[in-house]
């Protein structure tokens, strides 16, 4: 990687805790999202004697990973965040699974214990490295208090490639005093891979031949430009294009080109893709199904489809697309030929999922950044191709329990616009903490939750692996009932403001309500 | 291993799953708490074809393995936890960390995808190996279903040497069907090292020279009859016993010996073992500090000392005290030698958490069980040794979190018998969704939250590394006021009831309803 030194004030002597906060935010990254312990407090101290840092707790880790990533989504650049040890770690891992999939730059400082207590296997003590690994793109245990700086460089361009960085900092690595020069190292994004003008002839070639190509495109591909430069190919030559089925972040609503999403099914993708002779990845994978089932195939294009990947996720996938189209020859204009959505009940009786998605759809404030991880409560993305424009997040690994901190790191990053959450109850439960940040940010983050009192998505599944009757155990493993999760207490508990509607018109009147005001809210829909 | 047979009925046709749940039922596993997704329906079709077996669920992952560990500290066998995927371990991990330094048993049945699957690298697809082995004796992929019931007896003796077993189920080894013979493998315990007559003979002959000796005391010494062995050789021959800092449980209370624990830090266990000739490890470890400091030794025995292992976990600790009891000619008798406990208040102003403690211990129901995850608000350990007899189960590795799912996994194992969950506030909130387990179960888990409202343990550690006013960012990340947590209204949500109080009198009313009912329920301690 290449460093530049970025001149600083002069030679001092300072911790290895402010030489790391020193060297993050002069990468910008300037939001820490935290959860500290014992361990980290000489970097807490650091942190407290640089008011630029703006550091958010999260109760649980889960929350500052998650935040992290609807930060980065947002902002195309990495937060930083704080986790205490392994188990602080671990705890934000299935988070970080999410951010990964959603190609989010993060970079995570993990304290650890001195170099010399390590060895001793104090009860706290734990394989960080190892834990890393699996969901980092690059792990570093700082060893060398002069070179923190050009740790944290590499950290920033390799989160910038993008990825997850993960910085594990032992105590006394941290509160250490070291004289420093006045340069600090700053990093440089990594060099990108040159796309292959090849590549692009023999899809032109293909499209030319009328054979059926589709586009497959995720990424940076999904923003407002780029969306119309594919729409634009596609209405030139007869391309289909989709998104893939899961994505960090699509730019939505009126003004951009709708896409649809491939469903990750045999049944939907699957379907979709048929008859395709040659499918082209814009910074997508090979769609695949979500899940395997007996005697059904886990790739979704036919094994007579030829797959070309035109850019990977670390490529340049706008320009990707501007070559595509000057090969096809088309123009590339704005124009949106998809009929305009349907009229909205805004009034009525017992509330269900469609009502919902679509008063939120309708009702949706301008800029809005929608959070969904509404899984079996799902329809607002095929609904607000049609709504004012926005930012729509969704979960991207599977990983049940981004929407709450998404949500807030979305918000974080965004302060002047309305996040809305599409939250399943289920899923919400494994990161509710996170309401206390929204609470406690005074977030302006209105969260939408589908209350159906069940692992909905598993009663699916029961009836797919043929149980007819499930029994008392299956029941006691996927009924979210007795008790009822009530989700307004939780909400008050943890200092947000809610309230529980069960028709359209209670829905609706609460919807105006929520987004009249600044601020976190929660509506407890129940479907 | 040695694997016995068990005969089942005759030659049948079944499913991996099938087979899976009928080894663990052999090896009497007949608790699963479980987060079950997907990709373990047909394991969870399986449990719900087999009523024997007690499934739990818990609505995050961190409640499934806690309760495990819980159920384990009382049982002394494991219970299986079922969870999904690397991201649903990896929410499992930092309890597991728990876990695994109480020295439990535990069997995991970790789903991942079907094996020709995996290589396809879908959203949910992570590494589970390497995120399993951190936290675990043993980890196995499920790779021929003619051998699962082999795997669960591996599973099973490795769980018993004590430590925590990984079983990685790919969907398919649950799903194919497979014609299994009569004959179910079971595993037989690993074999005991041998203790070794000579160490005995050296600490006896430290004793006789009359050298400084201290008996450090972990895991099934600390039950009633081993402590009354060791306090008789401390009778006999004026060694000092401790049990270590940590430990998975205590017999305590009248009718037990009573015994210090020591303290994790210099200028406690360090300055207690200033003197120390020998220092003799009867399960336990070497003892150091819980954290490093600068310019702090880690270990707290001074250099001088000998340190002898006379057993480790994996052996006999019962019979190396009686060996030691032989060795210095102590008689064992039961003979409790210190003093009554002080006086109780019951009524008067402001809570405190010492008033807390002195009325729990005082009021304590017979062969009740305690769980402490309090930190800084504990204090009730050193005033149990003269509450009626009870078990104490205390958080081991650090990792907050813990207290509300030991609590649910204690009532299951022990129906009878009252559970006290002594909880802090913040760590209470790493799985809180606990509660909606014991609400679910109708646990008989009494939850005393001690509400200080901030991270006291690190405004401790913030003074200690030489911050003198903190500033907004240290209070941002260390308070938790602004909102406060409403303990009672996430109880509320969570389907628990809860009442608040404020004064050591409210404290003494809520404590005697709570005791005189049966379930679960919560009390706000505002200290």
């Amino acid at each position: 990687m290449a460093i530049a030194a970025v001149s600083t004030s002069a030679t001092q002597s300072m911790t290895g805790a402010d030489r790391l906060c020193d060297a993050l935010l002069a990468h910008d990254v300037d939001v820490c999202f935290a959860n500290p312990g014992t361990s980290e407090m000489h970097f807490v101290a650091a942190l407290d004697r640089q008011p630029r840092m703006r550091c958010i707790l999260g109760l649980f880790e889960g929350v500052v990973t998650g935040a992290a990533d609807g930060y980065a989504r947002m902002r195309d650049k990495p937060a930083a965040t704080l986790l205490h040890l392994g188990p602080g770690l671990a705890n934000g891992l299935a988070n970080m699974h999410n951010a990964r999939r959603a190609h989010s730059p993060m970079i995570n400082i993990v304290g650890d214990h001195a170099v010399e207590h390590l060895p001793l296997d104090s009860p706290l003590t734990s394989d960080i490295d190892s834990l890393a690994r699996p969901m980092s793109r690059w792990v570093r245990r700082i060893g060398d208090p002069s070179r923190i700086d050009h740790d944290v460089a590499e950290a920033w361009a390799q989160s910038m490639a993008p990825g997850i960085s993960t910085l594990i900092l032992p105590a006394d690595m941290a509160w250490n005093e070291h004289v420093y020069g006045s340069d600090l190292a700053h990093g440089k994004r990594l060099p990108q891979t040159p796309l292959e003008q090849e590549t692009v002839a023999r899809i032109g070639a293909a499209i030319r031949a009328k054979r059926k190509v589709v586009l497959l495109l995720t990424g940076a591909a999904l923003r407002e430009r780029p969306l119309w430069i594919a729409d634009s190919i596609r209405r030139a030559t007869g391309v289909e294009i989709y998104a893939q089925g899961t994505n960090g972040r699509i730019e939505r609503g009126r003004g951009r080109a709708p896409i649809a999403k491939l469903p990750m099914t045999h049944d939907g993708g699957g379907a979709l893709l048929r008859d395709t002779d040659m499918l082209v990845l814009i910074g997508a994978k090979e769609p695949v199904a979500f899940f395997a089932y007996p005697n059904r195939p886990g790739r979704l294009a036919p094994p007579s489809c030829e797959i070309v990947r035109l850019a990977g996720p670390d490529q340049d996938l706008v320009q990707a697309l501007e070559w595509l189209a000057d090969e096809a020859g088309a123009q590339v204009e704005r124009i949106s030929d998809v009929p305009a959505a349907t009229a909205v009940p805004t009034s009525g009786g017992a509330l269900s999922v469609d009502a919902v998605n679509r008063l939120v759809a309708a009702r949706l404030p301008e800029q809005a950044i929608i959070c969904d991880e509404a899984l079996t409560s799902s329809g607002f993305f095929e609904l607000s191709y049609d709504a004012p424009a926005h930012d729509y997040l969704q979960i991207t690994g599977g990983a049940i329990g981004i929407g709450i901190p998404m949500a807030a790191g979305a918000a974080v990053a965004c302060p002047g616009r309305k996040v809305i959450n599409l939250q399943a109850d289920g899923s919400g439960m494994y990161t509710v903490q996170g309401l206390w940040t929204h609470a406690r940010e005074n977030l302006d983050v209105l969260t939408i939750v589908f209350s159906n009192r069940s692992y909905a998505t598993l009663w699916g599944e029961m009836s797919k692996v043929g149980a007819q009757t499930p029994g008392r155990n299956a029941q006691r493993m996927l009924q979210l009932d007795q008790p009822e999760l009530g989700w307004t207490k939780l909400a008050a508990g943890l200092g947000v403001e809610a309230s529980r509607v069960t028709t359209v018109s209670e829905f609706s009147r609460a919807l105006d309500a929520a987004l009249a005001r600044r601020g976190p809210y929660l509506i407890e829909a129940m479907v």
